[in-house]
């Protein structure tokens, strides 16, 4: 036991080394599964060249962003408890370890697909086997090396500035590792944004224009080889719904992991690890997560042709979850001690704590975490209810599309608003309940406990557009009837995780964004953000207003680069001769192209509006205000991701409805009846909503929280309220008391 | 000026009696003008009789409403410094009187419509005048009304509870006085809610199922006389256009006036009013403004067939405005002393401010109105920007068409969107701005000052759904082709004015609130809203989510209201031989009754949720929690009501503009093309975004706040925090050093 108490701290990056290796072993498995014949092996070339492609392309500039973004961190990072250029590269490693998780995930996935096809031309078994394991890949890669970097980075600054110094574990010497930390989360997270709404336009524009022309005016089915956008199609499928959400997933889990660590900081704990117990906790939670995520994803197999393949994931997911939370129960009783907590900035300088403050017990922390697990398993069964297939909302949808596309449409739109009650009512009560048990770190801790299994959530996430891909390929080599059932079959529980995965990832990102806020009004030493105040509820406003015009610009520029992919699809259907009759090839890259630029060009506003808006509203209007906004971007991002990922998966299932026949007023209707065709605009229109705009509301309001935490101390109260100009005159000779002051303080 | 001085109060309802004298005298004009030939006076009654069929419905339902919530406040006025009783007269005047104004405008509409019909066969000038009489009318009769009847309250409540028992004016018997007033709007917007939601979801219902079959199955024009749901169509441009837009507006002006009084009264003001002048400055403001609003009218005409008709409504609206905006500056020099201000809340028991309070003069109360005018006049500027033909917004939207009805979606989905930044910048510019000038008595009379022409604003606003059944009657009866052209010029400037409106009175709706925030704050006692704490974030999340609830509910009673209209119009055509060769009449009064039935049956959700939210979570959570509700519905709230007003208006210009043909990368395009279909589903889908659901967002966050602002006193944090069950055993042992609390303290 001694042997643990000292050096729990240096096992942390253990268990991410041991995910990673398990991971080598899985991706060997499937790289030496068979890759199918030569036609089939030629078209998932065209996907894996075009993915590497748009890879390529954005690292390019991302590079770009991430060096003058990290020379800007360094120049600025000298002021109270942050010091320095160390957060820059900090910065660095995360935006690095982002892009290479998705790169990771998106290398197997290209390799998993086109071997998924295979395998469905002997069983359903091996196909979702195959499938599955490229899934688990990608969630072992992620949560591996992030990990990895988080524990290694702890590490060193731990030992940089706390251990080598003698400094406070809970005092300024802690504080500035864990600000310096932040800089790791800042790169992963501005990673994940460029990818997920790249990723997210890249792949709807590749699908709305191969639908709106292949599908709906040259009448030839989805994945069908004639269509020249349908390799983007499936190119898309991996750059937005692997790439984009592998990065999504690396940032929530760093960002939430930092800032439970952020405000364990603040905890007084007398514990066997010399006072970090509830620093390290989040992330030895992350660990045992990601050992049962192994153990669950064993789980997942069947046997038969007929077996389900959703109970099969449900089976390995509950039994990862159910691990967890038996391990964890264990894992927080031994770390923590049996004392009563509560945060240092409840305490008064002359000792006792403030009226209203909270404390708790170690009980309390375990309860927090079992209210994030519930949380996120209530958040994912709402969302699967709007948006499965033969419940009212989806029935809703298909009734009124009988009327016409404009009914459809509407009744789209009115489920995704309702959808966000129940959601919003269980977030509410979740943020109650755990704040209720330990207080704001009992906010984080529930995360935490939340995200604690992201490598299995991952693994049945990625597992859906992997096999998606897999019909694909088996349609457009126009492999047998019975192997594109069984692809199909695979297909359809995918698109039920993935709306499953995206209620997980908007419930996750709302309390790892409340956990950052916490962290945020700890760091900018504020003691209110009161929206009564004027310039704060403008800074509400403001807040609000950004999901809206974020969305806006990714649908936008959905919209755009769909029309620019109908009308070279249109032209090659005209210029070049014989594609109908299979006699000429299409120019499949010119469409990757099309895609690729457009998805590059359109990332580029969303993200600067993401980055640069709190340091604008910090810098000038002081940290209370900016404490609107970020309250103002949580709550009105939370309810557009919501109501755009769910009226977005609703629409699909109503369309996918129709491949079956459904009855409406006692008649039944098919493929290409008028009901179908106007769900099929529903469908259109949902899916920039849930692939592009929907989801990266999660890492607009994760990012917005991490930038502020960055630049936090800079606007410490302490130091002034006053704009930056002004700041810059009197900064030198404010440092020193400032640093004091907060030394004192703390 | 002793007179004056002394009497002021006393002049005030002759403000609102000069306007309904005035009022009286166009009303007469109006009626007297020709109404046409036996086929237009059978149409027009048709109508007529249908908007009454509606009211008598309405008024029903809302009859056994008012009388329950009169009750129940009766019954619970009993605690702190709401004596009574009484409160529920103040109610039941406020909603008598509200629904009176609608109903006034709607019988004036009806009759005008006709004449204008029938005035347009002589020419444009004449045709403008009786509409636009007839939309004068509607606004001197709101405007009127609502000064007459808060006016004259003030006066009886002043008189008992402050003038009779010598009580403090800026204490405990002139916060009992304005707390009873506050049932007077809170009557007055419980009705503008039903009478917006209901009447929103008829007109739509209506407009939908008309076009649905008509337009997009039978193939015959809009306004058909063959069509069965024409009828209930035109009825629901009166029932919803008018009746709820002046039930809207008519709170909006009351609620304003009520929320700078309430904050009025907290200024100690050394005047020549006996010290109340901050409490008479937002009635008189708007007497003036009723005053200028009949002088503007008088400059609206136009001489020739080609003069402009929008050219001739600035000129009344901008003359309006200035002279308001001049006499105001006079006003308040008169009124307020050369003092400095500050709000009572702001004082230290022992003598000074808090840290952090702002000081005003009579100087700052000037700049905050202009910056009201100034916010109004921008945020009407802006929506017509983004709803107007010709501008970047609709021409993406039509450009967007070519490629089909799911690409016209998302183009119009993405402009709502857009065009929420430019208004909540001015909107945050302007609490920012006029807090700066005034605090949040400046918030409060900002308000008023843009409130203050509401009988113009009113005139201009009614004047398009006259316009619009001008053009139907025409239509209906087969006028020749240059009286349609006379109405549809008429008809053209109708909807830009009523997408100005919107934008007016949602900037309007938002400054409301949040002075009726403020107000609520100083009345429930608290000290802070501070959104770091959990239990208010949470409030926030929930208050957040209302308006898409409110919002789903709304268009899907439009959906499925649409639905059954489309049914029973499918079933005449069916059924009924002739309709089509004009032979046979169809059975107008059959989709009369649908819509009739769906609009008062779906209206009671949306309006329960909206009254019974605040208490619900007022007496569970407390007041701090409700505080942080009522800042999420408000900012969600005029998020969404920007979002869907803006992107219905876009959709039906793009739809308006293939009618004269557009041109689409080099090709023109018109009626029945491709595109042109397109665009007839974005508009079909707007419809309830603009006119059911996007302006009730304006009364739900207002209403909200009334219903907080009444419940406040009950609230008190010196009554106690707990919730009510609790409340109740302790209430009778509390109530009376809980009094002297507040009297102390104040």
């Amino acid at each position: 036991m001694d042997f643990l108490y000292t050096n729990l701290i240096y096992l942390i990056p253990v268990f991410g080394l041991i995910g990673i290796a398990v991971m080598a072993v899985k991706a060997a498995w499937v790289t030496k599964q068979d890759a199918g014949d030569g036609d089939m092996a030629q078209l998932a070339g065209y996907i894996a060249d075009g993915a590497m492609a748009f890879l390529r392309a954005e690292w390019k500039v991302l590079s770009y962003f991430v060096i003058v973004a990290g020379i800007l961190l360094a120049y600025s990072g000298t002021t109270v408890h942050t010091s320095s250029p160390v957060i820059a590269i900090s910065f660095v490693v995360g935006a690095f370890l982002s892009a290479f998780a998705g790169f990771l995930g998106m290398r197997i996935a290209t390799k998993a697909n086109v071997r998924t096809t295979q395998a469905a031309r002997t069983s359903l078994s091996q196909a979702l086997k195959v499938s599955f394991t490229g899934g688990t890949v990608m969630g072992l890669g992620v949560a591996g090396l992030a990990i990895i970097g988080l524990g290694s980075l702890f590490i060193v600054f731990f030992t940089i500035y706390v251990k080598n110094t003698g400094g406070d574990v809970n005092g300024e010497a802690m504080a500035k590792a864990l600000d310096v930390l932040a800089g790791f989360s800042l790169g992963a997270e501005s990673i994940a944004l460029f990818a997920r709404v790249g990723g997210g336009i890249y792949t709807k524009a590749a699908d709305v224009g191969a639908d709106l022309v292949g599908k709906v005016e040259a009448g030839i089915p989805e994945d069908d080889v004639r269509n020249p956008a349908t390799i983007a199609d499936n190119v898309g499928d991996n750059v937005g719904d692997v790439a984009g959400m592998g990065a999504d997933l690396f940032g929530s889990y760093v960002a939430t992991m930092l800032a439970t660590m952020v405000l364990g900081r603040e905890i007084k704990s007398n514990d066997m690890f010399g006072g970090i117990a509830p620093v390290l906790l989040p992330m030895v939670i992350a660990g045992l997560g990601l050992i049962f995520s192994i153990v669950g994803a064993s789980f997942v197999r069947i046997r038969t042709e007929t077996s389900s393949v959703q109970k099969a994931l449900n089976i390995g997911n509950w039994a990862s979850i159910i691990l967890t939370a038996i391990a964890t129960i264990f894992l927080v009783n031994w770390m923590l001690p049996n004392d009563t907590f509560h945060m240092l900035r409840d305490e008064i300088p002359g000792g006792g704590l403030k009226e209203g403050s909270l404390e708790f017990t170690k009980t309390g922390v375990i309860y927090s975490i079992m209210v994030g697990l519930v949380v996120g398993t209530l958040m994912s069964m709402i969302t699967e209810y709007y948006t499965a297939m033969g419940k009212r909302p989806v029935l809703g949808i298909i009734r009124q599309s009988s009327t016409g596309h404009a009914t459809n449409i509407i009744a789209g739109l009115a489920v995704g608003m309702e959808s966000t009650v129940l959601p919003i009512l269980v977030l509410a009560a979740g943020i109650y309940g755990s704040y209720h048990f330990a207080g704001l770190y009992g906010v984080a801790i529930a995360a935490a406990g939340m995200m604690s299994t992201t490598a299995m959530q991952l693994a049945i996430d990625a597992f859906g557009p992997i096999a998606d891909n897999a019909g694909g390929i088996a349609e457009m080599s126009r492999l047998p009837e019975e192997v594109r059932h069984r692809t199909d079959n695979l297909d359809a529980v995918g698109n039920t995780t993935a709306a499953t995965g995206k209620g997980f990832a908007i419930a996750s990102a709302a309390l790892t964004s409340l956990a950052l806020f916490a962290a945020f009004v700890g760091v900018a030493g504020i003691e209110h953000i009161d929206i009564y105040k004027a310039d704060v509820l403008a800074g509400l406003f403001v807040g609000g207003m950004i999901p809206f015009i974020f969305s806006a610009l990714c649908i936008s520029a959905v919209g755009r680069a769909a029309m620019a992919m109908v009308e070279e699809v249109r032209r090659q259907f005209r210029e070049i001769p014989g594609i109908m009759e299979y006699k000429a090839k299409p120019e499949y890259e010119k469409c990757v192209a099309i895609s690729t630029k457009a998805s590059i060009r359109e990332m580029v506003a969303p993200g600067l509006i993401a980055l640069i808006s709190p340091i604008i509203v910090g810098f000038i209007f002081g940290p209370e205000v900016l404490g609107g906004m970020l309250a103002g971007v949580t709550v009105s991002g939370v309810l557009m991701g919501i109501f755009q990922s769910n009226a977005g998966g609703a629409w699909d299932n109503a369309k996918k409805s129709f491949e079956k026949g459904v009855e409406i007023n006692g008649e039944m209707y098919y493929k290409k009846s008028e009901p179908h065709k106007a769900s099929v605009t529903g469908d259109t229109v949902g899916d920039p909503f849930k692939d592009t705009s929907g989801p990266s509301m999660n890492i607009l309001i994760k990012l917005m929280s991490i930038v502020s935490l960055v630049i936090a101390p800079h606007l410490h109260k302490d130091l002034n309220h006053s704009p930056r100009l002004q700041r810059e005159i009197h900064i030198q000779s404010m440092v020193m008391p400032a640093k004091q002051a907060v030394k004192n303080k703390i």
